[in-house]
């Protein structure tokens, strides 16, 4: 089962990687329930957000307007309970057009083959700068 | 193995969160491999701090300048691999006498039954004030 989890985990991270560099957002997006909750730590999305229609505009949100270049994230570590899988990454783009370089470890609750709930926590602190 | 490994790890934990509330930091820092490597997002440990004695000096900061009113964690969620363990806590004290609260994730990884490795990322951005 633990095996199990980490493939689809995995499988699911391809999608959102591809969310990230591209901007296509659906195929993650498909893979989420309707009653998916995501916990981002920055901005106008801070906190606890609920449903899958936040997290469409959310998403989009990343790739229009934060990373319109794309964010490349690539995994350090995997590591993952029966419900749980704990991704720590390195994301590398430019955020508002400025450089942009962090640590960030990222959850993915399951419920069955769904995400249905998402944690972010930063490893560097980074001070967005207002837009010129 | 994926038992015995959360089964150390919360056993570590428990003199992690004394070292916290109280300052007492022995029992946690006995733990650590020789070689220690600690990665932590912000202040002047910022990025990757190599040695046992640098942690023993971090460690006493946290307790004597940071908080030393003691700060008080409790776990949401642990995770595991073969050698790495995730905590995501919340964590609750005084910040260089400010109220203060936060999401954290915290990895261990192990050799043996000694913490090798520690990786901190926060979920809650706050700004620290300078001292008056």
């Amino acid at each position: 089962m633990s095996n199990s989890i980490v493939t689809l985990a995995k499988t699911a991270f391809k999608d959102f990687q591809q969310g990230l560099a591209t901007g296509e957002w659906e195929p993650f997006l498909e893979r989420l329930t309707d009653d998916f909750t995501f916990w981002f730590p920055v901005g106008s999305y801070q906190g606890e957000n609920v449903g899958k229609a936040k997290a469409k505009e959310f998403f989009n949100y990343v790739s229009q307007t934060a990373f319109p270049q794309g964010l490349s994230v690539t995994i350090n570590r995997i590591t993952n309970s029966e419900n749980t899988v704990v991704f720590e990454l390195k994301s590398e783009g430019e955020l508002f057009s400025h450089p942009y370089i962090n640590q960030v470890a990222i959850s993915f609750d399951f419920r069955g083959d769904h995400i249905c709930g998402y944690r972010e926590y930063l490893g560097i602190l980074y001070q967005i700068k207002p837009q010129a």
